[in-house]
Parts: C-alpha cells; sequence; structure tokens
C-alpha cells in the first residue's frame, strides 16, 4: 500500500503554503492519499477550547506522515493553543527529533557582507519533547507582589542521549552540541555526559562543544563552521531561528519532527501563522514546499524529493519567487515556478 | 571622599584587559582609589574549592564599584567556579540589571551586507539575578537509564517588574519586551502582565513584544529597529551576544550589572578569558575600557567617560586598534592610542 499523509493546514499563511505544497505533490507523486484536517485552527479552539481532539490525533497515527502549515493567531493569547495542537503532537507522537537544515540557497540572499562567509549548509539539531517546554511548574502567590513563578527545565538521559545520537548519526563531518552548563547545573552536567557517551561510539566524526551564548554569535560571525549542531529544545528554537536568517530568512527553511524510531513525522515550514500578510498573496511557498520534500525523503521517494529541491533552487536562481527571496511572484506564481522545473 | 574601586582581573586576559583600563583611569582620573583583588581566579580555585571568600566580598561591598576582567579556565571544568565567583556577585550583591549596549563603532565593523541594516545601536538589558540560572534543582536516579535532571526556571513578580521597569526608564523611544510566553507558561504570563503594568505606567515610551526566537532573528535582519530590548538572564545571555556579534564582534563590548537601587555595580567586558589568546599581545582592551567608562558615567565622573567613549571611537576610526577591529596594534598599543586621544 502507498504514502498516506494527514495535513493540517491551520492558520493564517499556513492554508496558503500548504495549498501549493499539496499542488506540488499532486505533479510529483498523485498517487499519495492526503487527508486532511482543515478543522485545526484558531477558530475552533476559541470556540471549543480543544483545536486538536483525540480522534484528530488518532487519524494523524494512522497516517504515515503529518504537514502542517503553521499555528498561531493573534485572537488567540492562550499558550495552551500552541501547547495543545503543535507541543501535543510533538510531545505524544514522540517526535524527539526537530531536525532544521539552514542552507544558502542563493549568494544574494545573505544578510553577510564577507563572501567567504556565506555558505552557510548545516542542520540544527533540536531536542522536541522535554527541556524548558514541558509545561511543568506553577505560580505561588499569583497576582500578589510576592508572586514566584516556577518552570521546570527537565532533562533525561534518555530524552538528551536519543537526540544526541541522532546528530552524529546525520553528521557528514561534525556535531557541534550546544548546552549553557556553565550556568544551568543539572541538565548542563547531563548535556555533557551524554556528549561524550556518543562522541566515544562515533569515533569517526569530529565533535566540539559550545555554551549557547557563543554557538548563537558564531552563527552570525562564522556560520559555514557548522555542520550539525545539537541542541536542547529551548536552546534550538532560538538557534534554528538565527540559523534561517543567517541562511536568509524565514521563507524557504522546512522542518521535520522526527521519531527515527518509528519513522513518523511532522512536517512543517519553520515560519508561522503570519497574520499580518496572510491574505495578501505574498507567502512564500518554499518552506512548506521544502518540507514536503523532506516528507518525500523519508518515506520512500528520495527522487521526487530531490527533483522538488533542485527545482527550488533552480527558481530562486532566475528569481521566480516571492518577494522576501529577491523575485516578484505570488504565492501561487511560486509554486507553479517550481512545478514549471520539475517538468 | 573620593571614588573607590574594586578591580578583580581574573583569568587568561582579564588581567592583560584590566592593565590597560587602569591605565586610562590613570590618565582621566588618577585620584580614584583602587583596590585589586588579584587572587579571585582559577589557580586559587583549583587550590581552595572558594576563589571568592567572604572576605573578598566584604571588601567589595566596602567599594563604590567593581571593574572584572574575565572569569574562567579550561582547567576549570566545574560550573562552581562562575557560580561561586561571577554569579555569587550577581545575586548576594543584587546586581538585578545586566546593562549590554550594542552599538556599531565604525560601518567596517559591520558583518552585514545592507548599509541601511548595519547601524546598530540598542542596549540589551537582561535580568540578573533569577530566572533560569537560580542553580536550584537536582538529579534523579544520576547514573541510570532512567536519569532526570531538574532546573528551576524561577520569575519572581518582584524581580521581573523592577527589571522591565529599568527598560522603561533607560529607554530613548522603545522598548522590546522578550519571553517565550507561548511554550514556557508560568514565567511567560508573569512577563506579559509585568509587561503591560510598566507599559501602563510609562505612556511616553513605545513598546513591543517579540518571543526569543523572532528576536534573536530580528537582531540578524532588522537590528536598526531595537532601542531597548528587555528578556531574561537566559534569553538575554543569548541575546546580548548576538547582539554584539551585529555590532562587530564582542571585543569592544562593555556591561554593567547594576543595583539601581543602591547605585553599586559591576562592570565587565562582554568577552570571556578567551584564553586561546591570552599571552599574545592581540586581546582588545576596548571591552574593558568602555566598561570602565559605565563605571565612571555612573559614579560622576560623566565628562571622564565621555572622553574615553569619545576617544575609542576616534582610535577604531583611525584603525589604532587590535587585530579583531582590522588594526595592528598590541593590547597595550591600543590602549596607548586611546589616552594619546584622551590628550
Ligand atoms: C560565564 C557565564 C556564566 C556568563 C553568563 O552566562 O552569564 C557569561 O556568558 C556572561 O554572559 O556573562
Ligand atoms: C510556536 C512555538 C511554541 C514554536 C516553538 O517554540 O517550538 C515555534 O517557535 C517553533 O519553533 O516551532
Amino acid at each position: 500500500t502507498g504514502l498516506r499523509i494527514t495535513v493540517l493546514p491551520g492558520d493564517g499563511i499556513g492554508p496558503e503554503v500548504v495549498a501549493q505544497a499539496l499542488a506540488v505533490l499532486d505533479a510529483v507523486a498523485p498517487e499519495v492519499e492526503v487527508d486532511v484536517l482543515d478543522r485545526v485552527n484558531a477558530t475552533t479552539f476559541a470556540r471549543t477550547g480543544a483545536a486538536l481532539t483525540d480522534d484528530d490525533l488518532a487519524r494523524i497515527r494512522a497516517s504515515d506522515a503529518l504537514l502542517l502549515g503553521a499555528i498561531g493567531d493573534p485572537s488567540v493569547r492562550s499558550p495552551d493553543y500552541a501547547r495543545g495542537v503543535l507541543l501535543r503532537l510533538r510531545f505524544e507522537l514522540d517526535l524527539y527529533v526537530n531536525q532544521r537544515p539552514a542552507v544558502l540557497l542563493h549568494a544574494r540572499l545573505s544578510p553577510l557582507r564577507d563572501p567567504a562567509r556565506r555558505g552557510i549548509d548545516c542542520v540544527i539539531v533540536r531536542e522536541n519533547t522535554e527541556g524548558a517546554y514541558t509545561g511543568i511548574g506553577g505560580t505561588l502567590r499569583k497576582w500578589t507582589p510576592h508572586e514566584t513563578a516556577i518552570d521546570a527545565d527537565v532533562s533525561t538521559y534518555h530524552g538528551v542521549s536519543r537526540v544526541i545520537e541522532h546528530a552524529f548519526r546525520i553528521a557528514r563531518r561534525e556535531v557541534c552540541v550546544v548546552d549553557k552548563a556553565n550556568a544551568v547545573p543539572f541538565g548542563g552536567e547531563l548535556w555533557q555526559r551524554c556528549w561524550r557517551e556518543a562522541a566515544g561510539r562515533h569515533p569517526g566524526i569530529a565533535t566540539s562543544h559550545l555554551y549557547v551564548d557563543v554557538a548563537a554569535m558564531t552563527l552570525v560571525s562564522d556560520p559555514t563552521r557548522f555542520d550539525v549542531v545539537v541542541a536542547s529544545n529551548a536552546h534550538g528554537d532560538i538557534l534554528s531561528d538565527v540559523a534561517a536568517a543567517v541562511a536568509g530568512g524565514l521563507g524557504a527553511a522546512p522542518s521535520a519532527n522526527l521519531d527515527p524510531a518509528t519513522g513518523f513525522g511532522l512536517y512543517e515550514p519553520v515560519h508561522g501563522s503570519a497574520p499580518d500578510i496572510a491574505g495578501t498573496g505574498v507567502a512564500n511557498p518554499l518552506g512548506a514546499i521544502a518540507s514536503l520534500a523532506m516528507l518525500l525523503a523519508d518515506h520512500g521517494h528520495e527522487d521526487q524529493a530531490q527533483a522538488i529541491q533542485t527545482a527550488i533552487r533552480s527558481t530562486v536562481d532566475k528569481r521566480r519567487c516571492t518577494p522576501d527571496l529577491g523575485g516578484a511572484l505570488t504565492t501561487e506564481q511560486a509554486a507553479a515556478a517550481v512545478i514549471a522545473e520539475l517538468a
């Protein structure tokens, strides 16, 4: 039986870019079965308080992979919304690797002055199921001058060792492990120990360590130094956005939330729902299309994935892309340009 | 009675840059009394396990301000060292504001390609006494496959409201409040509430909010957009390093750890002890000299502070500086160039 994917368009520009990713899918692999969950969005959350139901989750589990647009709307300020959809999917499906490649598609897109520094080509591997994102904690003496809020930053040997192991498995030449062991002692010590264990298991891969502040700075000052960077949930969130900025912006950045053990993955552009540009036709579909390519590559369609990636590069080369990448095309035209290159 | 400062040279290049800052002090304000604490370093920590004693702390408290070089040495891998010196000073002296200006000294130093984006001129205000840096937490089932480490991220109304208030007080036009309220709920909610309260007290200052990942990215893609950025201890650590990179590197970046209530401050360059370049004469003294200028400005020597800042800019303009800023001078020569400009 063939590949079956669930699609969750979400909010803002999410549905716009997902529609274009599906047009590309139709061009390269029309046989893939698609199940669209279009009621999982901020409108549903505002009405029912629960955007993603247990039924939705069961449907997602029954498929091979999930393609997500973006979740988030200014009308919904509660952190329960992201927690109830995106974080719930990451946590309950145990998608412990959030893999975010940062690749400069064309020299003109680099914000950096020095041509020798421009060609960033690395992967941020972010722990995706624990760390500062657990939601564990509470508030004491709320609304008083003595209010104290505590959020637990939880690091487990199971969680840290598996994500560092994954980083070493996908590395081409080097793994840079990032933590803040000089200031955050308990998780820091565990990250350091798991790093040394994984390095011992992979003598063929070079390795280094940076504190997170230095790592963020180095992504700006010397980005081509990195191959694979592995970091906690909170650190990886920040580092992957800095890396995307250095690679020319969020518009074309893809990501894969993976459970390498089961092969299930949630694929989504790194950009958010961008409500300010929703409906204007300028949203860049390449992040969603490149996320689809990651999905296909991981699920037996390597050739189609490669073809999409080549087509993306080619449209960007020719400036047949949206304004954020220096082109003048609309969302739909930019996707059509990719499809034309595929032909 | 005149100004009395304690000086803590520390490790690596710390003593080298501090010596030059003291030469500048001697040139602008020879009457300032200086008490040097030169046994607070990694060698002492390795020998005694306690680099900063209660006596040292009493001497520091008895002075008006502290100038610090840098703390850290690869021979001392224990987080107890930074915690026992730098974090102890920040916490026990209640230096709740860590103020880090990021200013481009000369257009050639910007790593950015677009001239319109280059002139970063902002202040990162970092909470300096709580957040992820408390050291509160522990490890369960250590050394077993089920090991769990927890570090508490503690945010208090007292701590958050006072640092945001300080940000509004020093702002020229805008305060951007940074948190991760969409994923870290308890502290996030408190930051959001303290932000709205402070904004209400300062109707003349514009204000905005960014999640930390977006803030870090925007420091790269649109750095001139910022005036004052206020963030938690962990977020401010990362954002101030990214801002320093965008301002041309750590070499000239100063910082002030302040208790605005008492006026006491610990002033230190943002750079670390850089053991790799210690002893080679290439360490940039401008971070330490600019930190001294911040100290003088806060302690009744505004004119001397202004003169130092003008002299720093002038030496950088003329490339009379160390290699990291495009010059060819040694540490000592670069400081001598500043002193020559002062004359
Ligand atoms: C040495 C380390 C604990 C320290 C910090 O994170 O505060 C340093 O990076 C800084 O920014 O002053
Ligand atoms: C929406 C938010 C909770 C999320 C995160 O921090 O993980 C987003 O920033 C991301 O990086 O996917």
